[in-house]
């Protein structure tokens, strides 16, 4: 008889931000294969003698993906039941799409348990809605670690920009966006660490952003929305 | 002694994907202020002696929005814990910015709990990636229903494109689409109730998306990723 697997998210950050689907797969899972960047809360949820696997690529020199689906797939035949928990949401720049494909492909049982994205999860936690009347009618999810990007259509598209994974080239990226016509001025924050006890951030203004003192994992919100920041304090910096 | 009020997302349908900090927050509420389209298997995490208020919008004919927050505000400051519940994620056309504000200018406690948002929730339970390697490196979230979208840059930006409430304005979306050099191949879907029993799906191509037969309320989600959705049988339709 075969196992399964399922491809779940963790959420953003804070253990309690992950959903009671995946609470419950946890407490199901004989074998959970874990990210570098899940916050170990998490685990809380699963069976006291389930095996943790840690899968964590964070480093670089970690654990291969041809690895982690291999892992997987032959976990899952040899019957057992496979929790697969991934930083945020597993097809919102987690690669969750590749697993799925290879899961399928070697004809296992698989069920997607989504995450909250650090893109929403994160700006929740500073009070700043990525979408308001009048001010951004949509959000744009990037990643900002080379990919080639349309700055120009991402700045004409005047939606709200999130950029996962972009503090080791925001200076690049902040040239990028004014070069493509986006207001020095604009709102702009980064937030690390987002919904953690360790949580920090800078609210200012797209010309002044800098990564300079954040070591990462780190998410920038750029846009009008940021000058919404629901905590006063941040409200008081905005305005400055 | 006032109150609080947790402003907080109910996920995308499915009341197992809410988070955990939800369900608790709603075990702590008082009164609990309910949208129209939140799946009422959530508030079975809510205490059996809480004030269940319904303050839906879906008809138009609903409780309006400054009915809403007055409301939030003046029970907040008659001592009482608040849960205001809201589909999918506050912060995401869900106008819980306006609400935010109003409970920060009234002076009143507010915690926002995210959720996941049914851009990114209900694309999962088909098994489409938002974003892939190769595919797409971005995602964008805006509304169908009249909003003044720059429809070359969001074409050019080559993000998946996920529309909410479009299904009203499906057939000039796509014909803006189409005129803003969109391929008519482009793999597209249309899901009505995503993540609940009775959902329902359309997946397709740009050309030949249509909302005949959907009712809503339903998400519509345009890119390449759309080809690799997870299921077997939705594979096959998009080979087709």
């Amino acid at each position: 008889m075969s196992g399964k697997v399922y491809l779940m998210g963790a959420g953003p950050g804070d253990p309690e931000l992950m959903t009671l689907k995946a609470a419950r797969a946890l407490g199901r899972a004989d074998v959970v294969l874990v990210d570098a960047l899940v916050n170990r809360g998490c685990l809380a949820h699963a069976r006291s003698d389930a095996r943790i696997v840690e899968v964590g690529k964070r480093t670089g020199s970690g654990t291969s993906q041809a690895f982690i689906e291999k892992a997987m797939v032959q976990t899952a035949k040899n019957g057992l039941t496979v929790a697969r928990l991934k930083g945020g949401d597993p097809f919102i720049f987690g690669r969750g799409g590749e697993e799925l494909r290879a899961l399928l492909d070697a004809g296992v049982e698989v069920e997607v348990i989504p995450g909250i994205t650090a893109g929403t999860g994160v700006p929740a936690a500073l009070g700043i809605p990525l979408t308001h009347r009048g001010v951004a009618h949509g959000v744009t999810f990037v990643t900002g670690h080379g990919a080639e990007l349309d700055w120009q259509a991402l700045v004409r598209s005047k939606t709200t920009l999130v950029i996962y994974m972009g503090l080791a080239n925001l200076g690049a990226i902040v040239r990028a966006l004014e070069s493509a016509g986006m207001d020095p001025a604009t709102p702009a924050c980064l937030i690390e660490n987002g919904t953690l006890g360790n949580q920090r951030q800078v609210v200012t203004r797209l010309d002044a952003l800098s990564g300079a003192g954040f070591r990462g994992p780190a998410l920038i919100v750029i846009g009008a929305v940021v000058a919404l920041a629901g905590l006063p304090e941040l409200r008081r910096k905005v305005a400055a």
